[in-house]
């Protein structure tokens, strides 16, 4: 019946079947980053070695024309991680509504697949405070200078505790200029409203004290502490507002990100406010100029074969003495390179200092690591 | 060798891809349920929220014209459940043997796919009694107006516990002499013999006493708990009989299921007894009449574009007082729609009450809830 | 761009998907293999029953001539876990270098899929000893009589301990004078040093005494317990060594292995050595003559449509008297058939006899088992 001819096709690396008249695409396929980290020691003992960072299975179709789905699974660690599991109606070719389980709409990073971050680890500030993905809906519109996106979300799926989950609402809007071939500028906001989850009740029936957290690795994965951690008790809700700020000539491109978070508390306990911000630059020594994407409001995808030169600093700031919530100080500075060997296959290399302070887990210290990754997806 | 031509098609919004000479077919895909909820509580304080319901990957072959195998996988929850997983043999155009783990041949709703089900959640009396998927065999036969399939089973695979497993000894026979475009009847019939499973053994070696449990939510998922539970100690094997009927008009159905559970326990032990029906009515307002499957002996899938209204009553008393076992009788209400958007996509709308007797777990209590769904396969 | 015309196909019963200008490929199946046993019990009460012991997703791609990518999950007993998961360089038609997740190569069995190893379970020999999948890579090249492959290995992926993993180094190396239609000849040896993984830290942050452990099942899957278990305390590395014999004439195969693994330990501790080894002999009663695959150096699986009788006799000794570790004796005679229904399909069936003496799980006993597997794939 709609049974149309397909025809099938490579796509950047990637299977795709596509019926003659448009009404459906079908493609399917997998990812794997197997990373690896050396990690030069100061007070704490830092655990070495190697790990299958992300594994995923992908199916996904673009149905009757309007209609896109996607299923995005994780097995790293050896547990299921729901990633992108959504169904988006395309309203027109520059906005759609989506609903399903995705990445909040919250600056850069926070919106970026792990595909094309510049760096193995996301900045410790954006793994702080990112909302992640959460189930619910949203709407998206772009122009040629102009990108919006708003939603509505409820928690993350594997949320088991009794008592109502938290929602939020965000937003992220950016507005890039100039996006010539020899030129990029961007600048944008970013803001989130959210309620605290329920932590379920008590004995007698009552809701329990209901908390917020902040915290992050130290740049890495392989080793999994969290060196700064911040868990505000007796938490209401929370707000946090994000700017960034995409700037290219040619070869050379600098993206930075400065986020504020506050939690508002019950009445009698001090709000509590924490910060962070990274700036990175990358220069591209083969492979061209950088390329935008108006679509999701960020730099594009360097071509296969590139070479890319990286240098990273970061900042994020756990510490409100008012609150006499003291999560920690992380500094870090990462240097590295990507090799885009194709469409499918690239390999990063970083070596990174983490510097803490007093207030972190272990205390004051400074150390450094190698780290490497070889990844692929088709 | 055997690499005949495939050819690629789209059937029903699902890819398909199969060979000219008719020996094989290739498809996968998956599935998706959104759900959200809101509770209008009376004792019990109810989560209200969403959640990713079900997900699946689904990777499928017709293979050498006779055999046809299935893999579908579930990660709901964030772990893996074993759906349809299996091999079959074709006899001829009306009949098959199965070996793998999937549904028992146990009444309608049981052995339905929760894709084409009307409501979001199971009745509870099916919820309660249903032997699920479990790991067997069966043979299965249809002519024009009898369906029969018989089975013996294992237990569900993620059996752990030491000592031999269960079987059970499960059919179904169904006999629609009514199939017109007009006007549809349907009745049926089905039986299990089960044993339970063993529970290991104590420090003696000697083993454990086993029980057998029948237990359902509040007609939602979203909260999770089982408000009627009857957990029958000492037991040895359970017998359940189920009686079943549909019967339609034009775009009028209606379709009812009876139940009754006999746990057969110790010598020193009363055995338990517990019973539960519900009966709905689907009315067609957009889509035609309904129409009937003889090869699984249910009412088919409402085409797309199709919307019908709902209602449903189910009634499930797990209280036995001869046995001094009082798990709890749940009698609820739910009406609502669905509108079949297309082949892959349908939205569900449910409005329900849920009366409770003063056994179930928090006593007697009466409550609403406004649930919906948004579900997309390919 | 690169989207080249692909073409389907059916190649041994699988998908497969590849680009006219051979510049890519893509698969993607699965596998399930269904078990039950029943087992005759002298003094442990084992547990009888039925399950799915292997199910996995497959997908796979040759990307840009050179490239091999392959991602494969299981999912048995409700659980994640990566099986072979590698990115390989092909640098020649004889020769590749791989990274990933994947079998160390050691001996004829550990590096044999389970898909078409002879028996339903390995041989207890194997299966103590042997490395399974590790992160790290590998470089294999052959000629037309000789195999090599070596590599370095990290731990498992789940190693979720505190302090560095340990790292293996292994290496293959097989030579086969004789591959006639006729006759076959084959002999090959394999040798690992591992050091042991770390087990995290003491409350004064001194590193715990790691160990290494080697144990077996009791030729079976569906009784889970390890009968022979030798856990060896204050151990720093492992050193293995095996040997490997196949020998064929017409349609009666011979394998067998020998394997020897010593323990070193701490300076105030006797080192720990255990051995074992398995011979079994097929005879293809249809289905032709052996044949042999140079490129895993091993037999090749037969043919569809091909029966064969299978005898093995295993031997596996944890026993080291002068290390004071007792870790059970085993030995074990299987005799059984496979039938090859199609080149999807396969049915196992096995007698088993299995011999443990006083240093065992539950003492020495003496019982047998009956077993059947129906296995697909595509």
């Amino acid at each position: 019946q709609d049974a149309s001819k397909l025809n099938l096709g490579v796509n950047k690396g990637s299977l795709q079947l596509a019926s003659e008249d448009g009404n459906f695409k079908f493609g399917m396929g997998g990812r794997v980053y197997m990373d690896a980290a050396a990690y030069f020691d100061d007070k704490t003992d830092l655990g070495s070695g190697s790990e299958v960072r992300d594994i995923r299975l992908l199916m996904k179709a673009d149905l009757w024309k309007k209609w896109n789905a996607k299923i995005n699974i994780g097995f790293a660690d050896g547990a299921v991680s729901l990633k992108d599991v959504w169904l988006m109606y395309k309203i027109n070719k520059n906005s759609f509504v989506r609903a399903g389980h995705f990445l909040e709409p919250f600056g850069i990073e926070q919106t970026e697949s792990s595909k094309t971050t510049k760096f193995m680890h996301a900045a410790s500030t954006i793994e702080a405070f990112r909302p992640g993905r959460n189930l619910g809906f949203s709407y998206a519109t772009w122009s040629k200078k102009i990108f919006w996106e708003a939603g509505l979300f409820g928690s993350d799926t594997n949320n088991k505790t009794e008592g109502d989950e938290g929602y939020g609402l965000t937003s992220r809007i950016a507005f890039a200029p100039v996006q010539t071939d020899g030129g990029l500028f961007h600048i944008g906001m970013s803001g989130i409203y959210r309620t605290a989850n329920s932590t379920g009740f008590n004995d007698q029936g009552e809701e329990n004290p209901k908390s917020i957290r902040y915290r992050s690795r130290a740049a890495t994965h392989i080793e999994k502490r969290r060196f700064i951690d911040a868990k505000v008790a007796n938490a209401e809700s929370q707000c946090k507002l994000g700017f960034e700020m995409i700037a290219a000539t040619g070869p050379i491109s600098i993206q930075g990100e400065y986020i504020s978070a506050k939690v508002n508390r019950k009445s009698n306990f001090e709000d509590y406010s924490a910060k962070g911000f990274y700036t990175q630059v990358g220069w591209l020594v083969k492979g061209g100029n950088y390329k935008y994407k108006m679509k999701s409001a960020r730099l594009a995808k360097p071509g296969p074969g590139s070479v890319e030169l990286l240098a990273r600093y970061n900042q994020t700031d756990l510490n409100d003495s008012d609150a006499l919530i003291m999560g920690g100080k992380q500094k870090d500075i990462t240097v590295g390179g990507t090799w885009y060997v194709n469409h499918n296959i690239l390999v990063k290399f970083h070596f990174t200092n983490v510097d803490l302070d007093e207030n972190s887990l272990n205390g004051e210290e400074n150390f450094n690591m190698i780290q490497t990754r070889l990844q692929f997806s088709f």
